[in-house]
């Protein structure tokens, strides 16, 4: 078992004053942990983009309608979209897997796959988005990723997604599991004004009281009831990928609330988990402090497919590098042996 | 001139909602003013760390020898050290320049230039740390470096340091251009225990009362007694890089202390530097806020060497790539024309 206390050693034998690299020695303690070695792999590293619509878009709680979620995975798979272009320039494999839009079928190649459990969830709102048999074949979609990525040697995965409407059921989630009301964890997600915020908030409050108190009798079904598909696969990608003992790399709050209902449902797997980045969705710290996590950049980014996650890439491959190229005191003959 | 509020227009008609990635579209528009287009070039790079030692070590103001900076000298040059390996990994040109080491000259070479003004400076705490002559010497050994870069077609400048005490000196000139007392401007350095900071922070404080009345009448006199001829060497380097309107990446405490200078010396070169992190060190914020720039990151690093302004070259090639890259909303089919 290699512990902090050893990688810190390793660290402060190197030519630099001890700590002297701040949160870039967390870091490579971090994955040094996570890796159980010295010898840290960031790469080859996968991207999955989950997508999926909302049934919960009928009540008015977002900016855009559902026709983006369906642009945007054809933007996706053609390179035009953000996380394409970040995931290119940090040399990170890039996935879209269609769990639950109302799109129809692409032609399938390596980096489009249609998984779609149904076209959209149902109305939150109005009752569950999905039921528990649904929820979990959603996960065991995302879980296949998992086996995909270990077959082709990945070491690092993250998650994205693209779904118009899904900051709402990822603040129902934050507010179900972290107990808090609704005016802490509802956003403004991809641009909503006043009028639609009070909306969403008022929509997410009522789902909150109808569920808390079923919350300890069936989590499943609570979670379920107020989740998207694209959340669902990629809480059995977490699941799957720690079981795996890969590194996992969160993106911003939708991601989040969904690494929150996998540590919820396979507790301890956060210990796999590096935080990228806090967003500008008042939610996600919430539930970065709940899951012990310490965001490494907060630079207001609310965009999601990943973006956030490829951003801070090139900090893990500095971390990584830092342990296995840094000369010591000794080597670089600054302290005896 | 290419203004602000069109390089936001630009951005908000990238596939995203606009606004949504947050500071790294405060970054491309930054780098778009500095560099007057929208088809960014974030490499070639070049970081020039420029070592000296310090007079004032006499006073036991630092945790480490004067011999250290020899050794972490020949360290950066072979590999070794924390800037020569993040410098490789970000495709980063390093040279190294002596402009005023007690150590001896080495084989000059691609990474590796002789240009010692002095065997380190007077102690400051006693009188000048350097003649007025002598500081613009050292400005002049930076700015040959600009030549040089600007010859080998190079886009994005950095200055890093290395010097056994040179945060004495940096906290002095935040002291003075900054008017603050030493109590806020003095940190621990490399690792100063407490009897060494408050030595530290009580041979600064001498040195503001006496200089403090005399930085009305003779600006350059003041900084030149208070300086190092590394950092003389990063004025001189900032302000050819500017002049050159290159790219400016600031590093950590001591590399800012010299952007500080620079602006006072040549006002306005200001807008052609981009802030990388906020350091460990107390002063360096202050004088951030007063060249009124933003860090982009915040990671209590504070070894120098450039190793901050490194770490963050990837944020700059994710600016870059999402202005020359990503889809429009016309060319993605989301808005009409």
């Amino acid at each position: 078992m290699l512990k902090n206390k050893k990688i810190q050693e390793y660290l402060d034998n190197l030519t630099k004053p001890p700590g002297s690299l701040g949160r870039l020695e967390e870091l490579a303690v971090r994955l040094c942990e996570i890796q159980q070695t010295l010898k840290l792999r960031t790469s080859p590293r996968l991207l999955v983009v989950f997508a999926a619509d909302h049934g919960v878009i009928e009540e008015h709680v977002t900016a855009w309608p559902s026709k983006v979620t369906e642009l945007m995975i054809d933007n996706i798979i053609a390179g035009g979209a953000a996380s394409s272009v970040l995931s290119d320039l940090t040399d990170t494999q890039l996935r879209l897997v269609d769990v639950g839009s109302f799109a129809g079928p692409r032609k399938e190649n390596m980096t489009y796959r249609f998984a779609r459990i149904a076209p959209g969830t149902a109305n939150l709102a109005r009752g569950p988005a999905m039921t528990t048999h649904q929820f979990k074949q959603a996960m065991a979609v995302g879980a296949e990723e998992i086996s995909r990525a270990v077959a082709s040697g990945v070491a690092v995965v993250t998650a994205g997604e693209m779904g118009i409407g899904n900051s709402t059921p990822a603040a129902c989630l934050a507010g179900l599991l972290c107990d808090l009301p609704a005016e802490q964890v509802t956003g403004r997600g991809a641009g909503a004004d006043d009028a639609i915020l009070n909306q969403k908030t008022s929509i997410i409050s009522e789902v909150l009281e109808r569920n808390k108190s079923l919350i300890k009798s069936d989590i499943l079904s609570v979670i379920a009831s107020v989740s998207g598909f694209e959340i669902a696969a990629m809480a059995g990608f977490y699941i799957a990928a720690a079981e795996e003992n890969l590194t996992i790399v969160l993106d911003g709050f939708i991601a989040t609330a969904a690494a929150l209902v996998a540590e919820t449902l396979s507790p301890g797997i956060r210990n796999n988990m590096i935080a990228s980045h806090c967003s500008a969705e008042q939610g996600h710290i919430k539930i970065l402090e709940k899951l012990g996590l310490n965001p490494l950049v907060d630079w207001s980014m609310r965009l999601g497919e990943g973006t956030g996650a490829l951003l801070v890439m090139s900090m893990l491959d500095a971390a990584a590098a830092i342990i296995s190229k840094m000369a010591t005191f000794q080597s670089a003959g600054i302290k005896d042996e």
